[in-house]
């Protein structure tokens, strides 16, 4: 199925177009797990990998019911060196083993044949010899468009033939977002234009549920652009970040949904899986409880809207 | 010492602008390396990382006397998962060791506290409790500059905390590079406002050789760009892709350079790594020797040129 409609299938299913990002910082882990996992490895990368994933289990076993994806950012993981990445990978694993699709949020792109190498380690499969690997185990993967078509066609190969998707970055939601993505050509800003490159990225891979496994990564901190950004990709998923910790509210969101109520997920990180530190909760309660607040919020919204 | 004030010196001594890209694709491997590996771990990820390693290991043996930087592009190793960048470490590490600068080609950004992750994994260090770790150590990385200044900022301040320096992407080398990065702001394509940003980001990291920490990326495919590239970023090194492999030639080279015969380093991965199969000689004998060529093509284009 493309991945697309398992997408919608999924949002539908629990109603709530929320994602849930998997940011780990290691001194804001719960102090008992870091405990935990300094007593068996000291203060070690190990350690600190252990903890990671100790902690995003507890964290998808706590939400895994109520949304459909989770985005683990590998950035945090990357810091940590080789035992944060075997974090990273099982966290994947994880997640899709309780149903989930996950989202790696991977910001690449490179050359044709340095993205090809991308493309088959995040979304694709490497051979060694007569033997093929899945280095890192996502279901969609965000990419960064700068360097233009070829960069992207070894990741629409692979949505062709492991049914997978990507995000690329259109509009994001940093404050100095304007500065390179504003820019007006004949009047037109750079984002639009790569809109219309997503749109045209995403026209063959468009699933029975109308939506392509082409989506885009819009800012829920630039509204107004939003509303135009949705106009241009139609049939584009939108992955939102913005919501919560960087400032947007559910009303700045509602421009990112169609009007069949699907098109957009909303990411939170910060603001659900560090919930604990402002709560007399348990770090998996408290995210199960900002998560199901955030989709109240969303859909509360939605549906004044409609 | 400034990192930039490092290349200088090293190129100097060395008399050779020249990076070696560490590119490794495991099918391209000499037969004897990838065999031994195989008998030792079958047909894994693990023995393709022994192998990458093992092969990364004679090359730089083979070169790090006569050029002064390798660049291990980091793509090629992700798609061999934990055990490729297990062997992307141990390049890194190797290479340091044997005098050579580092340049992580990752092409990495994101938001500002996304990209301050990034900025430690690479140039930067991670703390665990009271250790701090060195996740992945280049001396200097490549930059995606899409999502502006505040995903640029974290590696300024590792930068100066830590001697290091950044490549930020300016005009690259694909085909498709034109897509975006030539699009037209008041009759002044994107790149250049892009090469705007480099010089101000820049500003602050000037060694005693005159140039900068923050470099920029400018493919060799495209002379005409980069003649007003240069002109814009003086204080800018630049890293120059696209020679053998991707099309350009000594003569397209030239305009990288200052009148001081410095400013830039030009790479080649594949014209070099692989050359031994175009050829009788070890891949290591291959490798010194089309090293060599290049740089005699590069020193003889510079002299005509002044």
């Amino acid at each position: 199925m493309v991945i697309s409609d398992q997408l919608v299938q999924q949002i539908k299913e629990k109603e709530s177009p929320i994602v849930v990002g998997l940011d780990p910082q290691y001194e804001q882990l719960p102090n008992l797990i870091r405990e935990i996992s300094e007593k068996k490895r000291g203060e070690t990368l190990e350690a600190a990998g252990d903890a990671i994933f100790e902690f995003n289990k507890g964290l998808i076993d706590a939400i895994y019911d109520i949304v459909p994806a989770v985005k683990p950012q590998i950035a945090y993981y990357e810091q940590y060196g080789i035992p944060g990445l075997i974090a990273y990978q099982k966290t994947c694993r994880y997640a899709k083993e309780k149903g989930l699709i996950v989202i790696g949020d991977i910001k690449r792109s490179d050359i044709g044949s340095t993205s090809e190498a991308y493309s088959r380690a995040h979304i694709g499969k490497t051979a060694v010899g007569s033997c093929n690997f899945e280095a890192f185990p996502a279901d969609i993967v965000t990419i960064n468009p700068y360097m233009g078509t070829d960069t992207i066609r070894p990741f629409l190969e692979k949505i062709e033939a492991y049914e997978k998707g990507i995000f690329v970055l259109v509009k994001t939601s940093n404050p100095s977002s304007n500065e390179i993505q504003d820019q007006c050509i004949r009047k037109i800003p750079l984002y639009e234009k790569v809109a219309e490159c997503v749109y045209g990225w995403g026209k063959d891979s468009i699933g029975s549920s109308g939506y392509s496994a082409v989506g885009a990564v819009v800012g829920a901190t630039y509204p107004e652009e939003m509303k135009k950004l949705r106009l241009l990709m139609p049939n584009a998923y939108f992955l939102v970040p913005g919501y919560g910790a960087q400032g947007a509210t559910a009303s700045d969101i509602v421009h990112a949904f169609n009007k069949d109520g699907l098109g957009a997920v909303v990411n939170s990180s910060r603001g659900i899986i560090y919930a604990y530190q402002k709560s007399a909760q348990t770090y998996q309660e408290a995210a199960r409880q900002s998560t199901l607040l955030m989709k109240k919020d969303i859909m509360e919204a939605l549906r004044k809207h409609k």
